[in-house]
Parts: C-alpha cells; sequence; structure tokens
C-alpha cells in the first residue's frame, strides 16, 4: 500500500504490496484504495483496503474511523450506481489477511441467490479478459466521481 | 424497535417487533439495540439491530453514520473481550430483512473453520437452553459497561 508513514509488520501482504494486484487498482481514496476483486462471477465486487496496518474497527479513533466509513459509504453507493444494485453487502472479515479490507459486493437483479450472503454461494470464479476488467474498472471509477 | 420517531414501513419485521426475539436483547444502545443471534454455533455471534429504518450505509448522514459505527465497535471490542477473540467479523447485508443491522462474530481460538467466513461453514444450528443463553448474554453485556 501507499502513503503509510507508520511501521508496517513484514508478514502482512497488504503492507509489503503483495496483495491486490495493482492491476486491479479502481480508486486511491484518502485512507483506503479501491480495488476489483479477482473473482467477477458476482459482478462489481470490490475490495476497499486500508492504507495503514490495523485490523479491527476499534483499533482505529473515531475520527479515522469515520472517514474510513464514509468511504466505505462512498464505494457503496458508486457500486450501486454503477450496477443498478438492489442492495449492497458490506463484510469486514480479515480472517486469512488481517490489514483491514472491506468486501463490498453489489447485488443485482439478476442475482441467482439474492437472499444469501455471496461466502455461501458455491461457484467457478469468474476471471475476466483484460478488456472486460477495464471496463468494470472504468465503470465503477466514473461513478466515484474521483 | 423502540424509540423510533420516523415512520417505519409496516412490511419491515424489525420495525414491526417481529424479528429479534427481545428475549434475545443484550442491551440497547442509543442508536440500535443488540441482541444474541439465534444460532449460536459461533459462540457469541450477535446482531445489532439499528433503531430506526434505513438500509444502506449512504441512508444514514455522515454524523449518525459515525454514531452506528462506533457502537458496531464497542460491540466488536466488547465481543473479543468476553470471549477471548482473535478476531471479529462483521458483516451487514440486508437481503432477506433490509433494515439495517450488522452481523459481529468473535471468531475463537477454538473455530473450526478459522480462514472461512461464518456464512460459508455448512453446520447444524446450536440453540442453547434458557440458562445457557442468559449467561452468554449477561457474559457480554458486562463486556459493554453499559
Amino acid at each position: 500500500m501507499t502513503g503509510d508513514a507508520r511501521p508496517a509488520p513484514a508478514a502482512c501482504s497488504a503492507c509489503g504490496d503483495r496483495w491486490p494486484d495493482p492491476a486491479d487498482r479502481i480508486s486511491e481514496l484518502r485512507e483506503s484504495v479501491l480495488y476489483l476483486h479477482t473473482d467477477q462471477f458476482f459482478p462489481g465486487w470490490s475490495v476497499l483496503v486500508l492504507r495503514r496496518h490495523a485490523t479491527e474497527l476499534y483499533d482505529l479513533e473515531r475520527d479515522e474511523r469515520a472517514r474510513v466509513m464514509d468511504e466505505v459509504s462512498d464505494v457503496a453507493r458508486a457500486l450501486k450506481l454503477a450496477f443498478d444494485a438492489r442492495k449492497v453487502n458490506y463484510a469486514l472479515f480479515g480472517n486469512v489477511v488481517p490489514h483491514m479490507h472491506w468486501h463490498l459486493i453489489p447485488r443485482l437483479a439478476s442475482d441467482l441467490a439474492p437472499h444469501d450472503p455471496v461466502f455461501a454461494v458455491s461457484h467457478d470464479p469468474v476471471r475476466l479478459s483484460h478488456v472486460e476488467r477495464t471496463d468494470r474498472i472504468l465503470r465503477i471509477r466514473s461513478r466515484l466521481g474521483r
């Protein structure tokens, strides 16, 4: 991640720039950077990664937490608009990579399992071509208005 | 839900007090009310329900969103302390009940699938006895310090 003035754990793949892939970057926000999720079975699934290393919401100070959540909210609105979503899903886990990152998933009218969390929907991952991927990134970026 | 001065959709089970079960109430916060999740396969799984009807994070004004997220954060810390959790998971879906509610799940050292979202872990629901349930509610409540 760029712009982190605080020491980062060497073992953290986000701090070590080993994840996510820079080619998937959608937008650089103040506190976080937005990426397109590798698996696009659910169209528009994005991942918002905190610039600095933190794990839990209570690791952030109140003002910082509010700014982060404003960014989560702005991205959710952009995903809603970009994909005409009927709902947005938000998840902060960190079970594998404990560097704060939000899964933000627009749920579309065409969704095959609209009542289920995406994490409960068994599927083969969908990997887009470079052209399709760029198109999807630009579609979200334009709605973010940055 | 109590304390809601704004009109609530009649069809909403949260606004209509049909969900969650008041017997599962842990604590009443300013913006939200905390309940123990019915299925306790993952010990301590709790559900934080907004008092007023709103669906998406971007439906809230900035100050209100910050207050709600402070409550999410406070509950997460209480769950961490109450269960000596190694991580907390946070999820806002609303795919079935589109009234804002946060699933807050402490992930314990004894977790059988520590790398997976709880939503991906197939299991038979665990329903506690009244005594066990009360014990768990009091354990969380005491850590919330309210």
